[in-house]
Parts: structure tokens; C-alpha cells; sequence
């Protein structure tokens, strides 16, 4: 469904300020708390913590994101369980969002009404409150839709990017690849697992895989050392499979570059025992796989089977 | 200085997403704290608070917020001051912020830094930490930069725009209207006012004016009151004076409907002494005006000479 009309009428802009930011209200429903922790004063307010916050902002932009052939629904819940993935990816519970909109005049009432009503679904699904935002005109043809996410870090420990160190294992959750058939708006934001992976001792760094697991590893990546990957361990997704049919590209390369996993990239110390994490991790997420598809070595030590991530395309953002 | 450039080696996109984060993390300088607690991780992480914390999102857009007459330096610290009165209008106290950006192919390198530089220079001055963001590729000729502020309300009370009864006095800080001619990128947001009026048990209310205050006032205002003004008590600005000489409509209709003041419109407890608040101000901000302007009355019961905010038209954002 297109999110532009040609009927003036149509359009949510014409509705004016106050009329369409009550209906962005009824639209939230529950997921929206009433001011001043809620929509409709200077700031939202939002209660102390005890640990320390994390923030996360990423935007769903119409021709970048998403086009005219996903159902506004499943744009407002992406907009929402993109940033739930960074906030699943350092082990955090999110708290709550605030959205900023800009869009054309030529926007639609109907389609909007769809992207919160998805939206507030995904919120009340995780326990997020939509607590504020903005509109403001954009140009026509244009709609963009800015979310900033805040999270609790439910614990002492934040995990980050850094601290990997040589023989550590990498683990992907999940399997990777082909997310465009739909799983770039159909995934589930790995939260669970990623609030019991931050409890495990085992676990020194972790972060979500977006842009695919070829370019994200290198954020994982100290200086001097290099990731060495088992082609044949790397979880190729079924629809890495289907889309590798028709690109001419391999499955594997798919899994390496599509990106849009939203799965969960760990780094487990070399020390620990992957049996034990294995079996922790199986009784606690029977469905979801875990799986070991490498090691840190030295850079220039890499072994002459080992795959490089530097050999596959991972997303850039700006071309 | 326009935002745009034809020649591609200018272009900021150009220059690949690691480039242009370092370039970003380069022109921030010290108002970007390293990560886990800056850019760089999938989070950024921010320290616990005991005290309630407030959120506000704004954002700049070129053709709505400013234009190529405007220093791109202007435009990133306009951007920062913009949330920053939000926080001021709860008596809080800015911490920490995000900045997402969309942006063509066609941005310039060279007007981005000028805006991160005046984003940086504002955030110094404020002790605002930029620590985190997003860079996402928008249409050509389009720039939107969507700011969202973390506050800390200073202590337990958070001052919202309710609470206003029959009776109650309202004031107005520094002067209104003809924030065209400069004031709307010049301002100083008024933090350290916000937070000693919300010290102050006399106050009741508060918002910040960035629509005029004909609009705002409605804010303020609860059901089954209406704010009764004395025209000739209204802070007009001598910058509404120069505009009411070209425009045709009078320095007062400019000082009640321009907008883009950042001034902080106070509801003071109608049992309060308005003296002894008038003197304590002075002491404490001797080169800021706080005028009182009006009371709330009810609803049909203004008196015959008493400015309506009605007669008079604020800033509409959605037209």
C-alpha cells in the first residue's frame, strides 16, 4: 500500500496539528501513557533507573526502507523492532520510544493509521511506551519516521562490541541471509536471548547483525586480530537458498551479505566450555539456533580453508 | 550557505559510512564521549538517575526550519536549543542526546561539519553529550537532522503545562515576536530560569513559547477557564516593532503570534506575592524581564478590555 494519496481529503496533514495528534493517540491506544509521562507536554517523563540506560536511534524512511509493497502495519512494527534489536544486542529491556515524523502533504490518513496501529501492537508486544514525538511537513513523496529507543540495562553489565580477544568463538544465532523475501519486517527482535546471553559469563562482546555478517564482524573485530570462519558452519537460511536460485550468487554469499538479520552476533571467551553453553542455551531456547561458526585469530593467521568476511559484500548504508 | 552541492567530491555521502562517522566523531570533538558511553556500539549507554528523567524530540528540516541563509553552524546549534527549551519549560536539566540524520547524495560535506560544529559548540556550553545517532540517505535536495534530548528533572518535582486554576497569574519571560529577524536561531534557552521557577513553590505551570503565544496559551489552559491578557502589559520585542513597520499588522499581533520565541510562559498560584517573586527574580536574573501579563478567569467571564488569544493566529506547523 502506497503511504501518499492524491485526495486532498485523504491526507493526514489536512487534518491539522491538534486533530491528527489525537488520532495518533487513539491510534496508540495503551501503548500510549497519558502526559505528563505520556504525549502532550513539554517533554515526556519517564521514572528513574537503578542501572544504567541505553539508547538506540534508526529510522524507517520510504525508497530506503521500505516501498509501497509492505502494509504500513508491518512499517510502523519494523520501525519499532530495528531499534528493539540494538537494545536485545547489548542485553537490554526496552523502557520507551519517542517519534519523530516528518512527511509530505501528500501523506496518507489511512496508511499513517496503519504504521501506528502496527506500531502500538509491537509496543504493547514488548512492554514499550510510546511516550512523545513530533510531526513536521516534509516534502511530497517524502515520509520518514525517526525513532529513538530507550532501554534499561536490567543488570550491571552492559555487553558491547569490544573485548574480544585471540581463540574467542563466534556465534550466531538464527540463520542468516535472504531477509528481502521477508524477514527484513517479519523478524522477531532477539530480546530474550539476548538478555540471557548478557548473564552468561562466557559471553565478552555481542551485537545485532544488520548490515550482514560480513561487514558487522569487522565491528567485533579488535586491531590486530582477524575472524576465521567455517564456511560450512556459517546457518544459511532457507531463503538465502531460494534467493541464491535466482541471483546467481551463491547461499552462502547471501548469508555473508544480505543483511536486515536482525540475529545476534557473540563472542563466547576461549576458555569456557561450549558444551555447557550449548546445552544451557538449548533447554532455554529450543527453537532458536546457536551456532558456532568461528574463531579470533591472529590477523594473517588465518587458516587457508577459513572463510574471509572481506571476500563478500556486506550492506553500505550511503551509496 | 546552502546545504547542497552539485560537484560529487563535496558530497558527504561520498565519503562512505566509516569515513563520514569518524569525520562526524572528529567535528563533535569532546562533546562525543567514547563508546560504549558515545557512538560506536549498537547503544549508547547513559549513567542511572535518581531523579525523573525527561525526554523531548525536535527536529531541523530545510525549507521548514531554515534555509540557505542561515550559517550551517546556526543551523546544528538551532537544532540542540530547540530541545533544550523543552527541557528548560519542565525546570530540567539536559544530559545527553541522538541525533538521526537523512540527508541526499547532494549534502555537502563542508555545510555538514559547520553544522556539527555549531551542534558541538551548543552542547559544550550546556554540558550536553552527543552519544549516539543514525545517517540514513534520503531523497536529493532534502536535509532533516531529528534531535531527541534526555533531561533529568533536577530534583522531584517535574513542572508540567497542568495544574492552572481560576485566578492564577500568568507571566512571560524576555520579550515576544519578530523571532524572524534573528532571535529564532540567536536564543538562549532558558535553562537556568526553568529550573529556579520550578524551584519556586509560587509556580503551578509552565511551557515553553514556540508556537506564539496566542497558541500556547491554549496549552496552559484548563478546561472551563480562559486566560484574560492586559494588551499593554505584553513583552513586545523590538524586533516585532521593525516587523509590524513592513508587515501591516500591529507590533502587538506579531508579539502574540510569531513564534519561535523560547521564552517560558509561568502560571503563578493566584495566593502567591507577586512582589516578593518579582524581587527574587531580579536578584537572581537582573537582565531578564518576567512580566505578568494576565490571570485566568472563567471561561465567558473576561473582562470587556481583556486580550482574547483568539483574535490572534499562532504558528500552525502541519499546513
Amino acid at each position: 500500500m502506497s503511504p501518499f494519496t492524491a485526495i486532498r481529503a485523504d491526507s493526514a496533514l489536512a487534518r491539522g496539528e491538534r486533530r491528527l495528534i489525537a488520532d495518533i493517540r487513539g491510534w496508540l491506544g495503551r501503548a500510549s501513557p497519558r502526559a505528563p509521562f505520556g504525549i502532550g507536554d513539554d517533554c515526556a517523563v519517564i521514572p528513574p533507573t537503578r542501572h544504567r540506560q541505553l539508547v538506540t536511534t534508526d529510522p524507517v524512511i520510504f525508497g530506503r526502507h521500505f516501498d509501497a509493497g509492505v502494509s504500513a502495519r508491518d512499517v510502523g512494527a519494523k520501525l519499532l523492532k530495528r531499534n528493539l534489536s540494538d537494545i536485545a544486542a547489548m542485553g537490554g529491556r526496552p523502557v520507551a520510544a519517542v517519534v519523530s515524523l516528518a512527511l509530505g502533504a501528500d501523506a496518507s490518513v489511512r496508511w499513517l493509521r496503519g504504521f501506528y496501529r502496527g506500531l502500538a501492537a509491537c509496543a504493547r508486544r514488548h512492554r514499550v511506551r510510546i511516550v512523545g514525538g513530533d510531526i513536521t511537513q516534509g516534502p511530497e513523496r517524502f515520509f520518514g519516521a525517526f525513532l529513538t529507543l530507550h532501554g534499561d540495562s536490567a543488570g550491571t553489565r552492559v555487553v558491547t562490541r569490544t573485548g574480544a580477544r585471540r581463540g574467542d568463538r563466534i556465534y550466531v544465532t538464527g540463520t542468516l541471509g535472504g531477509s528481502l523475501l521477508g524477514h527484513h519486517y517479519r523478524f522477531a527482535p532477539r530480546l530474550a536471548e539476548g538478555a540471557w546471553l548478557a548473564r552468561r559469563p562466557e559471553v565478552r562482546a555481542m551485537m545485532d547483525v544488520s548490515d550482514g555478517l560480513a561487514k558487522d564482524l569487522f565491528s567485533l573485530t579488535p586491531p590486530g586480530l582477524a575472524p576465521a570462519l567455517v564456511a560450512a558452519a556459517v546457518p544459511v537460511s532457507a531463503a538465502a537458498r531460494r534467493r541464491a536460485r535466482v541471483s546467481g550468487r551463491s547461499p552462502l554469499a547471501h548469508a555473508m551479505g544480505d543483511g536486515e538479520d536482525y540475529e545476534l552476533l557473540v563472542v563466547v571467551r576461549s576458555g569456557a566450555d561450549p558444551g555447557r553453553l550449548a546445552r544451557a542455551w538449548r533447554r532455554r531456547f529450543p527453537g532458536v539456533r546457536l551456532t558456532e561458526i568461528g574463531r579470533f585469530v591472529r590477523a594473517g593467521a588465518e587458516p587457508a580453508g577459513a572463510l574471509r568476511p572481506g571476500d563478500f559484500h556486506g550492506y553500505e548504508h550511503l551509496r
